[in-house]
């Protein structure tokens, strides 16, 4: 059956692209469907969807959207308004795929509509900038990205006809034989969180929840592991969290890491929802950087442990651990499903064990404090004589986290 | 026509993904192929080419490159063992698209090994770090990345299981439907390098180009580019480089920057290959970096212009563009083919230009003084009383690339 597959990008630089990528969806048998968010010129091929109409549905006249604000806002509002042609296509059952090409502009406007379309959806976007930092693209969506290899100038040419075909080929694929996320009926699924750090903590408690009948899907705390698994917490994907390793919170907090969530309001989402949730405090005594080079000067006179040349990790002061307590309360006071913590008191990762580089319990003490300071009575804090990775206290969360998810 | 899909990864951690992966392409009748790149454990699946295998075609024994060797040889080996692999069955007609999945190391492995492979082969890795820097991975090539959203952790969940379903999916497509580079026979490819500071010459020449019978392809100096370009000038498919802005080789002798290339030696590969080549200054007067953070400290007391707030460009001294000079004059006095320098005088950028934020006559005359001591009487060089990106100085540029085209 023939699907319809959605090409998008700025018709004025490359009108002559999305007119073959558009000729090759067809010739394979589909519909291709041209949306033009250039915020100006015009171009020799005519879209589908005019620019003009995608700045009216973000509620903008075009001629007065690039006359009266600033590059970034108009970049802003043409992906905004493409999103929701996207989101509208998308409930109506008109849009199977969606691929675009990009340079910097081009990208920024398509990723951001892109954004809209659900966990599983075809998307690809070929693009000058995809040899670099693409989060501030992908943020924490399955959207492909494909560095072009040559430039948009000019028109076609050998390298951008191959790279383009190749995508093309590849969202079709995706339309074809791809498949969205489908849950086994009758199955809870847990969401559980992770870092190298928490590693053998994760392992166990995934086994054991498995035990338990449940299928469990691992986020790895890397910022925009955490974001995913709150979206998908959102979209109802989820039925309890076992939140080993909340440590983006800390990033959040600070303000500062490598690990910093994309989507702010880290174990906001499972309260929200009302599904159970069991906060273990993993990794929440450091912040992740990069190269020692990328640790901000502020940073640099505390205890700082190398996990790689290529990755450091940053202990966290007395105040902010204070600070991330008092946040963590306020947020899980709010939570309208049952919530627990359990404080492994032997320390919340491997480098934060008695023997290790970032073995700090006044600052675990102090965020203990502050939390139980405010924490309301009904959500419950416990604590075990162990470290976070050790089965005493894997088995006590698990334990926790299935009384919470069967009485919910 | 069935063809190979190679699923390479450590099948220790990964074995029931891929070998779910292997399953799919089957199911849609073609041939999966196992490489199992896991320097340690065994899994339950068997791969098609075992990791003692991969080792050992890098000229290891595993056992003992694991005892005695360090964690990133391990894995500079397993990737270059397999990129061997990879490399003997596509020149064998055994392998028509690579797909790969991992998190950090796994990515690290399966990228070196996807690199073996020419531009425009389906290549696609499904990543936990797709949602970062990834040109570590992808550097110049075109190879697809997706953010795996969830983890890699106690097998598949409903998650993984979509977002690879998609990803094979996409490979299967590229293999079915895509296409490799392919020249027109009989016409001549011109590369051309640009930055949006000499997009307007980049244009033009672009154009008096296409009108000479050249197809042109365009490569952005954004390192990855230029990179991309010479890598192409190697594999024989480029016969001329107007090399309007060589950019990244300021980057290159100053050692810092954005816009480092990815593979070293910039303006050297039209050289070895004996093509004609025009050097054009273009964007030679300063470096590129992200925000005002990213910027050394070293550097922060220069002349510094914010193209926005996301791009910071660097002046570089007078003594780093001598430095340039010196080199630029040794490489391309060992160029084998025609080479010529043509100097805009009234700048190499519309930054760089006499009323631009960056403009520094003096600068610019350390280069080209260098240059000038050094460089042999059969590199010509000549000087435009223009600014880069004005006509007067493109046409010349144009003429004197076609008059050594026409000779070569």
């Amino acid at each position: 059956m023939s699907k319809y597959i959605v090409v998008l990008g700025t018709m004025d630089t490359k009108g002559e692209e999305m007119a073959y990528m558009k000729e090759r969806i067809e010739k394979a048998g589909h519909n291709g469907f041209l949306i033009d968010v250039a915020p100006l010129g015009s171009s020799l091929y005519t879209p589908d969807v005019p620019n003009t109409e995608v700045a009216r549905i973000a509620g903008y006249k075009l001629s007065e959207l690039i006359q009266s604000e600033s590059r970034e806002k108009i970049m802003q509002t043409m992906g905004m308004g493409a999103s929701r042609v996207l989101l509208n296509m998308f409930k109506e059952g008109n849009i199977q795929g969606v691929i675009s090409l990009g340079g910097n502009q081009g990208t920024a406007i398509a990723s951001l509509a892109m954004q809209a379309l659900p966990f599983g959806f075809p998307k690809y976007l070929v693009s000058t900038v995809a040899s670099g930092n693409i989060r501030p693209y992908v943020g924490y969506r399955d959207i492909g990205m494909v560095f072009s290899v040559a430039d948009f100038l000019g028109g076609l040419n050998p390298v951008t006809r191959s790279i383009l075909a190749n995508a093309v080929a590849a969202v079709i694929g995706m339309v074809e034989r791809g498949e969205g996320i489908s849950l086994e009926k009758g199955q809870k699924t847990a969401a559980i969180t992770a870092l190298g750090n928490t590693q053998k903590a994760v392992s166990r408690a995934i086994e054991k929840l498995k035990e338990h009948g449940f299928q469990v899907i691992g986020f790895h705390a890397s910022g925009a592991g955490g974001s995913a698994m709150e979206e998908l917490i959102e979209e109802g994907f989820i039925s309890g969290v076992l939140d080993l390793t909340p440590h983006e919170l800390a990033e959040e907090v600070v303000g500062e890491g490598a690990y910093v969530p994309v989507r702010s309001g880290r174990i906001t989402a499972a309260g929200k929802a009302g599904i159970p949730q069991v906060i273990c405090m993993g990794a929440l005594e450091y912040l992740c950087f990069g190269p020692r080079e990328s640790i901000p000067e502020r940073m640099r006179n505390r205890k700082i442990y190398m996990h790689n040349p290529f990755n450091a990790n940053v202990k966290i002061t007395k105040e902010e651990m204070k600070e991330i307590g008092t946040v963590m309360a306020e947020r899980l006071n709010e939570a309208k499903g049952p919530a627990a913590i359990l404080v492994p008191e032997k320390g919340w990762s491997i480098y934060g064990a008695e023997d290790g580089p970032l073995y700090d319990p006044g600052g675990n003490r102090a965020l203990v404090d502050a939390l139980r300071e405010r924490l309301k009575e009904k959500v419950k804090i416990e604590f075990v004589d162990a470290n976070i990775n050790e089965p005493l206290f894997v088995d006590r969360a698990v334990e926790i986290f299935i009384k919470l998810s069967t009485r919910a």
